[in-house]
């Protein structure tokens, strides 16, 4: 590792009375052991040299009478992430919803949570690694390239009271070890064996990762190292949710501190990341997670509610080993300069986050609207345009996380009222603006509903991911002819998009809207140059494009991609309604 | 003046074929003259050294058979610009409209539009600069501080035929010799006798100033000293009136010139600033103004669509003389992000705009929006509370001219529905808020009316400012009930602003809306706190003030501004429905 210190957390009765010593090991030295309020606690500083080959440490511990030694073991690196870039298709699903690989492991009588029952929309329903093992093809022949997991991590929770339903944490968001996968997943060889299988097939994986609170049964809660691991309140206080106090240059620090300090909820312990020992263990296994599993890119949830400090020490040790990795935050607001304030962006204040890229909830939001609105001086598609005619405030617009709908929000079917003509519209958008586009499972055949009453409406079991269903949706005869149509749609674009230079590496044009409601953008290289053409009025319309002369540079023709018709004149060009084209120029 | 060099521009049958000398003039020394495509102009050039006295400069122009000199005169520096900021309260008025003091001057049969007609709402209605000379002590009453007019430059045009009717340019943006102010207004003369007179009563004025374009039938049209002085089309092209691709890093520079160099309407000729002379000739006149009439503030018309780098020439030009004047754009955009682009802000990019303000239309939409709209979680006063949330892309957000209308948009109080509460609710806000609060007149007597069918519509006569009005507003018994009312509260809030160092040069702190729609903010220095508590709901709440103690620190009572009742226990503060309370802090 680049960073040469590790801090080794031992846990164990009394253990901080013990006189710690590490036996020699060439290239490693215990630099010192710190001590906690808990006197079950005790922190080792290392510091392990590049001459520090892989073996066992052996740490002895004596406390006077007694002396027992443990081991701990230095792995050689082996990790090689691949970056996750505009080139991929990310793929956001719940593994306790996509599919069960194994139904031995869905529950453990010797968890808190002993139930599985899909009747219930908020119980486990056994979907697992090996259930995302199973259909690594799925993905493939759809045509993304990275997956995006909710949380592995275990969580063995208790369920939760939430609104009079009894809830266990299926999503994943309720840490209790940090360094152990859910059994009821697979384990951390279920996990392993997945990378390992998705990397053969081209597939990354994008871990999930929880800085900001655990479950209330994880380990060090229950145990707590010290009172400043966590947020204290003489009452207890949930976070506003608010974003503008973080970086409200006339907000209070009250304010702000309901924010950042406030719980996510009153079950969700909230983390006091200024504890030093506790960010370094937060940090760490960041670090291990990586080179452990072998993961490819990495999400941060609820990333706002963070202490900025020490998200940007995090986020720094992990671009210290790896430069190119693609992390990103969920920073669910509402304006541009708020989700910039919390990425790479270009304003000069005081303080500089050093996020690559965030979930683009402005894109998200934007073609959402644009696609329930007439079009108007900032409605309708004015939206998206407007959305993107911001991206001077990042500085990395191309590596931001577009989406149309993710575990969290009304299904994007439902939001534009189960238009097919809108859903293929909106997703050309998504696949072809700048950015790293995400799809959420059941995006590809038409998954619909909205979270009223509960988010678990949006988190429906994958059809034909488990025993006994009676429909398949990974298959095409178990697809009715609209779903299938969805799904070829997206498959075809997306298996163009993998070849196309232009979408995959390109930089990004647009054009202002005119004529109520024509939407020019086009992305392209030296070498290729792709114009998207959308009309999103309601009635067919023939477009001018000699205004983008400057970008068309004397292209006379293009192939329709999806058709695979050429256009032999582009002088103008016809276009139904609600309807988009892509279009490669020759 | 700091800047040594001047440019006179000679105009004359054939004076580009002249010999130009200067007689001997200690401290002035002819640098050089230029030719343009037109042989009716010269241009002289002139380095004024500070030895340079007043006195007539004699320039001889000689065309190889005669000889004719033409006097200039150079004069003692003697405006003393006071700067215009927060302590400040700016009226706009359209001179036009407001009052007629000098009936002689109506119109004038040597002028292309002769007509006056109060009976047609696009014709001249007779308003001068003696009818706002006449009521300086109504401004004192009211508790203003600055008087924006709309611009007074002459407008020498031929009516104009917009959507099929015959309109005068009586709003004053059509500028046809920037030297001189227009007959109908009473000419230079007038102008300086309002300044001198509004001084000495301490009133402020702020120029209203067009570089974009001018009339149609401005002598610089009309004998164009050469083409380039213009954006010239093969075909005629409007603006978009889009700011979007100004600033859109993945914009087109066929947008960004539509935007540009398109005209603002099809009688506007549109300057191109490139051209050196002619935007030396925009600085100059605006130096000279400045210097000639000593003007205090400069409001600038149609920011937008101006050359960028020559904005920042000429902004530059006059803070160099005058550091601290208030220059404010007109930049009618729909986002923090691009309002912040037009002004000093904390964006960094290759583009640095140095204008210290701007018409603060963000808070304009969000105050009236938030007056109609329901409380939620970007909704109703939220959206006041989020637009001044992102007052980090400002370097100076206290510089900002908050409004709640001007004479380019739905009147005020009609947008809120004729609702009195809101009316004063609103109006508390803009007052109060950090920026330079701007009125419109009106205001303050509950002038209402959409723009639709025209502006016009809001741009109605001043009722008792001409002869014969059957209403007079200027005087209480003119006015009805509830307009006395209005007027008194204005005048109440603005006379108590005046003196109070909270509200004049405080700091701004504001709170994340609660309850239901209570927003809560503070103006504050080291030694007077004002504390402004909004209830938006349509129910009496009773507002907890714990949550402030960081602002409050340990006040215990408050006087109640308006009332004069002093609250003797702060613990809780009883707000009516839909009402701010204005609260100075004991």
């Amino acid at each position: 590792m680049k960073n040469p210190n590790l801090q080794i957390l031992v846990y164990g009765k009394n253990i901080s009375s013990a006189k710690v010593s590490l036996k020699p090991y060439a290239g490693v030295k215990l630099l010192k052991t710190q001590k906690v309020e808990n006197p079950n606690y005790v922190f080792i500083d290392l510091d392990i040299t590049k001459a520090a080959k892989a073996g066992n440490l052996q740490f002895i511990f004596n406390n006077g009478t007694e002396s027992s030694t443990v081991n701990y073991e230095l792995r050689l690196r082996t990790a090689k992430p691949q970056a996750v870039s505009q080139a991929d298709v990310v793929y956001l699903l719940m593994p306790d919803r996509f599919a069960n690989g194994d139904e031995s492991n869905d529950k453990y009588d010797d968890m808190f949570d002993t139930q599985a029952d899909r009747k219930s929309p908020f119980l486990r329903h056994g979907g697992d690694l090996q259930g995302i093992i199973d259909h690594l093809d799925y993905f493939n022949e759809l045509g993304v390239t990275a997956l995006w997991l909710t949380p592995i991590i275990e969580n063995n929770t208790h369920q939760t009271n939430e609104g009079g339903t009894m809830r266990s944490s299926y999503h994943g968001y309720h840490f209790t070890d940090h360094y152990q996968i859910d059994r009821r997943f697979g384990g951390n060889n279920a996990y392993q064996k997945l990378i390992n299988e998705a990397h053969k097939k081209g597939i990354k994986i994008i871990q999930d990762a929880v800085y900001n609170h655990v479950g209330e049964d994880a380990w060090l809660v229950k145990d707590l190292p010290a009172k400043s691991w966590l947020h204290n309140w003489d009452k207890y206080t949930n976070t506003s949710y608010k974003d503008q106090p973080l970086f409200d240059v006339n907000g209070s620090k009250f304010d702000k501190k309901v924010t950042e300090e406030g719980w996510f909820t009153s079950f969700l312990p909230d983390l006091n990341q200024k504890d030093p020992l506790l960010a370094n263990y937060l940090i760490q296994h960041a670090l291990w997670t990586i080179e452990y599993f072998n993961i490819d890119a990495w999400r941060i949830d609820t990333y706002i509610y963070n202490d900025m400090e020490f998200m940007n020490r995090c986020n720094k040790a992990i671009l210290d080993e790896h430069p190119n990795m693609l992390l990103f935050g969920e920073s669910a607001v509402n304006t541009v300069i708020s989700q910039s304030y919390f990425t790479k962006n270009n304003l000069n204040i005081p303080f500089k986050c050093n996020l690559p890229s965030s979930c683009d909830f402005q894109v998200q939001g934007a073609i959402n609207t644009a696609l329930k609105e007439n079009f108007g001086w900032n409605e309708g598609v004015n939206r998206l345009y407007t959305t993107l005619s911001q991206d001077l405030v990042y500085q990395n617009p191309e590596k931001l996380v577009p989406f149309v709908e993710n575990h969290d929000t009304d299904r994007y079917f439902s939001v534009i009222g189960e238009d097919f003509n809108k859903y293929k519209l909106g997703l050309t958008w998504l696949y072809t603006v700048r950015g790293v586009p995400q799809m959420y499972y059941g995006t590809e055949f038409l998954m619909k509903n909205f979270k009223n009453p509960t988010d678990a409406e949006v988190r429906k079991d994958f059809p034909g991911g488990f025993k006994g269903d009676t429909e398949n949706k990974f298959l095409a005869f178990g697809r009715n002819a609209q779903e299938n149509e969805a799904f070829e749609f997206n498959k075809k674009l997306l298996t163009y998009r993998k070849t196309s230079e232009a979408l995959t590496k390109g930089k990004f044009m647009q054009f202002t809207p005119f004529d109520g409601g024509i939407y020019v953008y086009f992305r392209y290289t030296d070498k290729q140059t792709v114009m998207v053409v959308s009309n999103t009025k309601n009635t067919e319309s023939t477009v001018p494009t000699a205004n983008f002369a400057e970008i068309l540079k004397g292209a006379k023709s293009a192939k329709n991609i999806m058709t695979g018709d050429t256009i032999n004149d582009i002088s103008s060009i016809k276009v139904p309604a609600m309807t988009a084209l892509i279009l490669e120029l020759k």
